[in-house]
């Protein structure tokens, strides 16, 4: 069913434009759209009224489409999450209240020119991955009746797959961003803990949890990152961004970046998703990555912590006290996984603890030599038939490739990959180092258009690609003296964590000189406008949080600047101030570095 | 009572290289000495045997003086720390083993050197700061015999105040590698938790441990944390170090710097103390620093998070066991200690984790304005006597300003401060955000250097003061362009948490370009031999690990590098390409970026 209005970010801020249609307009359609699909997908718990809508459109209608980044965006708001004015139930009745005041998001986004739309379902308390657990009602898949939505956050993948919303807010502790995205051929970004603020926010795990945007497109997901990732001082779990992954580096990565995938991989027998990953595998590959085969039993091995150790305490700490005093308000399949939650004890909540930090300083290594990993989004898809059959187990399937990322702290992104042949949307998940989130999101745009897989409503991308190269964790350095591979100021790199990429040449721009001073002889770099040629040099990688400490030991003449390469890239690395040339030697006679000191 | 080895790391290595004496010789006479002085202080659980010292004393023999950094420095080991063949007894004889292999730690400095001397006694399982809990008897303090040693490191802190080792490896959780510094004149390191490996140590709470150096000095404490930290992959919770607080920025602290000081202060009743504390303070006002008063009351209220919280359970989980099995193996005040861990739940181990983390948040934002904390080491000393008659209450009191530093992962150093008018040592803990050891130890040095106090044993500092700039974790930027204050691209210094520090010029030795390009316009500083002049800039302040973010984002001709200011100091800033300069305008008649833009 194609979708009248395309809501994707950029096809909108020109609708508005060009006054195709008002915002006013666009929420009355979509509310009539909710309002009839409702029934028949259980999406929303609550859709807002016209009465509750009319601030947001007036404040709206008091400025001008080019004043807010998110001038008239549509948004859904997982049930779970404080919309003022409206109650939140997170799918139990019992336990609902309405909050004076929004979550923190929320505020951000309304802020922002965004519109609340309404309030979705989920399983009960986020306690689930498929999106069935809700006393609102079973939310049946986008596609297909006879498969789940994916949960917790049904509703809310359901809002966007559903063409009801440009985007809309999850949370996730366990895969509750992640796996509804894949079963709804969208996006679910679980960004990095701490980065999207929790205020306001049902906990389920208050140590693990997640607030997370469902979109069509990574390209929109990036965006609302950029515009709302900062530190929260209602948060205590809220923490600050840092300068690489602010969305000003998001862009095409660059060729050679190294992607792990698991060994152990567990399709429960479904050859159909077994093909439909190694398809994104190859397309990995057609972008430049290069596939690494990995160990993956100790991420499988924290991902049992979650709900057999002692985490479920965090959960019974938020709706203990309602299932003591009113059991019956609370679905028995949710009782059923906090059984063991009050009996646990602090001693065995601290010796899971250091099982998980010895588990995490594996895996930590494992994704220190790699850019990023690649994961199925959960092993193969269930329908509701046996999701009834098995509410336990089935369930369990869908976390195999989820359970593990909030607890060892890797930022995580949900990628559609595909379709089965009944027409059932894939997905895989692409993770990383903390504090990577753009740069997995560029990935994950290269990815999608790469693949070229259709948009949800069959829509096509509304924006052009990103033209700069993809920035994660780590800075390239050019060296072209002493510190080189095995030159006495090389173990200042080593010492940072420091790899040696490549040995290339600068373009053939360049004079080169020796220094005057006392050994180590030092290098000077100085690009000419006539008169240059090439040198041989080394692009190292160092972390960027040791590149600053780097430069401040660096003394004058050198600086660090920008090199360009024989290839015509640009690169970080050694540069040298004019004035102390006057009394250096001229050294342009050599190759590179090693070619003068093997004739001194 | 003047010892006849000064076992300062430097008078020993002074001492090797004339022949003075050999570590043979030394090692015996202080192994004679510690057998007389064993049966009063107790400090000794074990003394090596001439036996177990002949293979590091082979070792020795077999190389030279210059060969190894700790060559013939001998360092005693708390009894909760393996030396491979020696019983570990943390104080319990019924819970004491025999380890087949070092601990980390002792690996290290065994590897650079150093020989082990004695495994020291110590408050039963390091749980206590007094010295008195121990079936190997009680450690009285190092001057008066009236008062205890301190604790739970009571014997590592006699060993050197005794002038048995030149430093003791201790361990500190709630302030063990702390207080016995301060009783008895001596530097107590507790570096950044999982700097030091803790792999080999008995743990008391996994999650909090740090090992710790008890020396004379700041600058030998400097010494050995440089030459150990390092990311050890059988600790899992081994953190590895950061570029600017790896030693090599140790020095003379810049003058200005920031210091906190607690509104909250509380002495117990002793004006003494109470002098002595604020004499510190004027000492550090007279190094030329600032202080500034803070509300210490997040501090205080997280410290009682330590053994009213669940994190006695952490204890529990080492000695639970044994406790449950053979209780009387156990002192009684420590089965007391531990008498609520076994019913503590998991439900309350998380709640106290998120009351923490609100904490921190808020403990975090003081620290951030500030360079460093002092607070008195404990608010008063307490006899041995007052122990006695109140044994918790007592000890508790001396965790005053102790117990919430690792819980809220900061860096601390206890630093003598003067004598009781009995000629009981005191001292004060200088702290501050993790990472920053080596900058603290910097401050520690120079007050140490400043206040004049004498060093144990009543020598002098053997070593000269360092000559360089203390660096924390924050890094000056001199801007002099669109970066200024204001100005288009100041927000990506804003962002990155930078802060103006200081309007100032640059020395006369440069040109002023304004580079040829799109707005915004930016600045060239050229610096030349001849022809110049100065121009104004501004200094900011940012982190020093968003450095090499920003650096990354600057374009050709520009880059970092280091400009020379009014007052002849160096700090990194601005640079640029001269083959740019070319096509720039000179706008040296301007008295700088502002001035130039006023008349465009």
């Amino acid at each position: 069913m194609k979708h009248p209005y395309n809501l994707q970010l950029d096809a909108l801020k020109s609708a508005y434009a060009n006054h195709a249609f008002s915002p006013r307009e666009l929420i009355q359609a979509l509310r009539e759209r909710a309002l009839q699909l409702n029934p028949e997908y259980k999406l929303f718990i609550h859709i807002l009224t016209e009465e509750e809508l009319a601030p947001y459109l007036a404040n709206l209608e008091a400025t001008g489409p080019e004043s807010l980044p998110l001038y008239g965006v549509p948004f859904a708001v997982k049930d779970n999450i404080d919309l003022a004015g409206v109650p939140t139930t997170a799918a139990c009745h019992a336990f609902s209240y309405i909050p004076a005041k929004n979550a923190t998001i929320v505020a951000q986004l309304i802020a922002l020119g965004a519109i609340p739309i309404g309030k979705t379902n989920l399983d009960q308390f986020a306690t689930g991955l498929n999106g069935t657990r809700s006393p609102y009602g079973l939310c049946r898949n986008s596609v297909l009746a006879e498969y789940p939505s994916g949960g917790s956050s049904a509703g809310s993948a359901l809002a966007v797959a559903l063409g009801l919303a440009s985007f809309a807010l999850g949370t996730d502790t366990a895969g509750s961003g992640r796996v509804p995205a894949a079963l709804n051929n969208l996006i679910g970004l679980k960004a990095t803990k701490g980065l999207i603020s929790t205020a306001g926010v049902v906990p389920a795990c208050r140590t693990l949890d997640c607030t997370t945007f469902f979109t069509a497109t990574a390209l929109e997901a990036s965006k609302l990152l950029a515009l709302t990732a900062r530190k929260d001082p209602e948060d205590e779990y809220s923490r600050a961004n840092v300068g690489w992954n602010t969305g000003r580096s998001f862009g095409i990565p660059a060729s050679g970046f190294k992607f792990g995938v698991p060994k152990q991989l567990e399709f429960l027998g479904c050859a159909e998703s077994q093909a439909l990953f190694e398809r994104s595998v190859s397309t990995l590959e057609t972008m430049g990555g290069i596939a690494i085969e990995i160990d993956f039993s100790a991420f499988l091995e924290a991902a049992k912590l979650l709900y057999e150790g002692p985490w479920v305490a965090e959960r019974y700490s938020v709706v203990g006290e309602l299932i003591e005093n009113n059991p019956e308000a609370v679905l028995p399949v949710i009782r059923d996984v906090l059984q063991k939650a009050p009996t646990a004890t602090a001693v065995q909540a601290f010796r899971a603890q250091y099982k998980l930090q010895a588990l995490k300083v594996k895996t930590d290594a494992i994704l220190a030599n790699l850019d990023f990993m690649i994961t199925p989004a959960y092993p193969r898809p269930v329908t509701l038939a046996e999701l009834a059959a098995e509410p336990v187990k089935r369930n369990s399937d869908l976390g195999t490739y989820t359970n593990f990322m909030n607890l060892l702290d890797y930022a995580a992104v949900a990628v559609p990959a595909g379709f089965m042949r009944n027409g059932l949307p894939s997905g895989v998940t692409l993770f990383g180092r903390a504090f990577c989130d753009q740069y997995l999101l560029s990935i994950a745009d290269s990815f999608q258009r790469t693949s070229k897989l259709p948009l949800i409503g069959q829509f096509e991308f509304t924006a052009a690609p990103p033209t700069t190269l993809a920035k994660n964790d780590r800075s390239q350095l050019l060296v072209c003296g002493a510190h080189l591979d095995g030159l006495p100021l090389n173990w200042q790199l080593k010492d940072k964590g420091g790899q040696l990429l490549k040995k290339t040449q600068t373009s053939s721009a360049y004079q080169f000189y020796a220094l005057a001073g006392s050994p180590p002889k030092r290098p000077g770099l100085r690009r000419v406008a006539t008169g240059g040629r090439s040198f041989e040099v080394e692009i190292w990688e160092i972390p960027t949080q040791e590149l600053g400490a780097f430069l401040n030991d660096i003394p004058a003449p050198l600086g660090l600047g920008k090199v360009e390469l024989i290839d015509g890239s640009w690169v970080t690395g050694f540069i040298c101030e004019d004035y102390a040339l006057e009394t250096a030697d001229q050294i342009s006679q050599f190759s590179g570095w090693r070619d003068y000191l093997q004739h001194q």
